[in-house]
């Protein structure tokens, strides 16, 4: 590798263990694209694979020295075009970062950022504790992604997001400086709230190489309730009646695309004629889950439910997580997917699915509708044919739309996959002058060279 | 007032409501001071009680033009000088504004900063909805300065802290620009976490005028118990066993110091033998509270509890806590009080309390403790003679060590204070020169100037 190493890369590899530079077209094949899958990926100078926070300074450093963009990744399951290469960039890739450890008696994991969701959870569960957030692609996701993105999941309606458990991190800023910020502490306030700065910050304010992560007593099993809906009013009201006075563990909405397309690949007997699908959860204990369970099931009946089925057993229950979990792949056999990630505030939950509904059929453009219900956040899935052209063209009108309609109902452009460079364009409108004007002078800041993932986010 | 104006504040006073600027003398005595009493505040040049934003902005507008520095205050509760006056500064008091208004469909309040963060509770309340927060001054102490301080409590072991609730904001700016941040949605990555980084910035960075908060379903009634036991090890022991594997929704702890002077005050009955008590809730359904508070009960007998009283009478389980939260003017009649607020790693908790006892025997000066222990967060309170210079110094030295004994201990300098004036010299230390330098940027972006609260956290 040394050898073959561009000119000008020689000091880098220098400082590095060896084997952490990869230059060959084909080794950086595989670190050029999240699953955002951007056309617009370019070509990196270099792949550093890091394994410690002294490597990944060493090369901030080079890049600062060099002007090179830095384009960190974890995982690279990204939905925004968050990891997309730049040409010429250094692609930092923690996937070699996989370390968790537990400390059970202050319920905290230390975890570098290269390793899955499911191994901080998998490390967790070890001590009988839980680390809750659940993306849907836990199993392949990256906590370092997850942190830079602000993850949510299916149980952030009771549990929260990803910023709610992270305690502390260290931080590798834009000169190479590591800071450790935070810790294992359930509380402290002595200084700003630079931890919670850097959550959801994209790789934009520094590279994240270690994370606290608060972890809760385990989950105790849910009961399920699955309930089918004539209309998509009647889903969406009662996703309003149920979170105006209890907290179910899982409220996930599915339309009559998704539930058909689940349906293609299970056969598992969903009801391909319902316009929408609930599936609920329960974690409260025995008798009072029972309770919230039957009175979800009124709420259901009370709007127009044509079934309502519900079981406490758990691998029952979770056969319906693992069906809604499967709605992304079942879309994706039906074309090319834009995926749109539009939160609002959950009383206009019916207002933005109706109006998704209109742009589809405005832009003749196929958009199931699969969403975080109970906490407004919808993923809107835009399905194309990318060999025509014209379909693609109302597909990206249709993507447009969708944001704009969002932002009109109050709500936001991106609930829990971050801006990246997909969504970037839009954020300024969503943002509105001052607070994008704010959000640029805090990455100035801390990032005056513009060197840290240029393009996401913020303009290049 | 407007012909008494000084030189200078007539375009003030001109660009306000009537009645909106104080600078008589024995009218702006009342906003010198915070709880903290700092010895060394100063008199302001006007005190400015704004009824809106916009009020915020003018007034804001007339600093930045002036350089004049800007004290932002909410009910004055607070416990680390962080509103205390500057000579010739602008007090900016929110205390007039103070609507709270409740949205039971997205679940949010929308309240002024002045609301009192009882105020919230009760708005809450009035739809079956709750606000957990609940710092021991809850009935006095403002909202607007929870969010600055990112405050605690006593629920917060289970329930989180402010920041977990601050779902959006809108803040006045250095330059007069007010910005709006998030709002009532559950999930929003659009942009940088901004929200976050406000709470807890005790009035550096911008003064909040607005802010949106996500409520929960109201708190079950809690079963209680009170558990006493011989050494101060035996009590802070079974603080981590229990939270090992529990979420209480409270868990204190009093030494013995703190018992006898509530029993002092209420002749209740506490055991003035005990070296320390354990006041415990937990919130969960019927059995599985019983459940737990039995296995709570099995603990502290594992650890030597001399005696465990527990009851499901939320009136009687209620006196215990207000127990609990008289420690405070309890210790006030034994002196004038030193107040630490000091943080640790749950499993150095009994590190922490033995260290503090060292502490207080060298510099032989009584140091009661109070604690959050399920959090780690322990209030130490040293009490003096003001009256007797020397044992001044030797509190004042105490004061000092048991900052420096939680950083050795992995432990912060202030768990829910805040940093303030009070705290300001021992940041550094503890965040170390790399994160300190990480919040000064942050603090020199937004407010070059370095009018917004000069002197708190940041040097003047």
């Amino acid at each position: 590798m040394t050898a073959a190493a561009p000119p000008g890369l020689a000091a880098l590899v220098a400082a590095l263990p060896a084997n952490s530079v990869i230059t060959d077209p084909d080794g950086m094949g595989g670190y050029r694209w999240d699953r955002a899958l951007d056309a617009s990926a370019g070509t990196p100078l270099a792949v550093v694979r890091p394994t410690t926070t002294e490597d990944v300074q060493a090369t901030i450093r080079f890049a600062a020295e060099h002007g090179l963009a830095v384009v960190p990744r974890g995982a690279g399951s990204g939905l925004s075009g968050g990891s997309s290469a730049l040409d010429g960039c250094l692609v930092v890739s923690l996937d070699r970062m996989r370390s968790v450890t537990v400390d059970p008696v202050t319920r905290t994991a230390l975890a570098q950022p290269g390793a899955f969701n499911a191994d901080v959870k998998a490390a967790a569960a070890e001590h009988g504790l839980w680390y809750p957030p659940d993306p849907s692609s836990f199993e392949i996701c990256s906590i370092g992604g997850n942190v830079a993105t602000n993850a949510g999941g299916l149980c952030c309606v009771k549990y929260g997001v990803t910023s709610d458990y992270v305690l502390g991190l260290t931080v590798v800023l834009a000169d190479g400086t590591a800071v450790t910020l935070g810790g294992p502490r359930l509380k402290d306030v002595a200084g700003l709230s630079l931890t919670k700065l850097f959550v959801g910050s994209e790789g934009t304010l520094g590279i994240i190489t270690e994370v606290t992560l608060r972890l809760i007593p385990a989950q105790r099993p849910a009961s399920t309730l699955v309930a089918t809906f004539p209309t998509l009013t009647d889903a969406t009201q009662t996703v309003i009646d149920i979170t105006r006075s209890m907290r179910p563990s899982m409220l996930e909405f599915m339309d009559s695309i998704c539930i058909n397309a689940v349906e293609d690949l299970t056969r598992m007997g969903l009801d391909r004629s319902a316009a929408a699908m609930l599936v609920i959860q329960s974690d409260e204990p025995g008798s009072t889950a029972a309770a919230e369970i039957a009175r979800i099931n009124e709420l259901c009946e009370a709007n127009n439910a044509t079934e309502v089925y519900s079981t406490d057993d758990p691998d029952e229950g979770e056969a319906f997580v693992t069906a809604r979990r499967m709605v992304l792949p079942a879309i994706e056999k039906l074309g090319t997917i834009l995926l749109e990630d539009v939160g609002v505030p959950v009383s206009r939950l019916g207002d933005l699915v109706d109006g998704i509904g209109e742009i589809s059929r405005r832009n003749r453009v196929t958009v199931s509708v699969v969403a975080h219900a109970g906490d407004g956040n919808t993923h809107p899935q835009i399905v194309f044919d990318p060999a025509d052209t014209d379909q693609q063209k109302r597909a990206e009108a249709a993507f447009d739309e969708i944001m704009r309609l969002a932002i009109s109902l109050g709500g936001t452009i991106t609930g829990e996959h971050g801006v990246g460079r997909i969504k970037r364009a839009w954020l300024p409108d969503y943002l509105g002058e001052d607070a994008m004007a704010l959000n640029q002078r805090i990455k100035s800041a801390l990032d005056p060279q513009n060197i840290l993932n240029p393009g996401s986010v913020f303009p290049a």
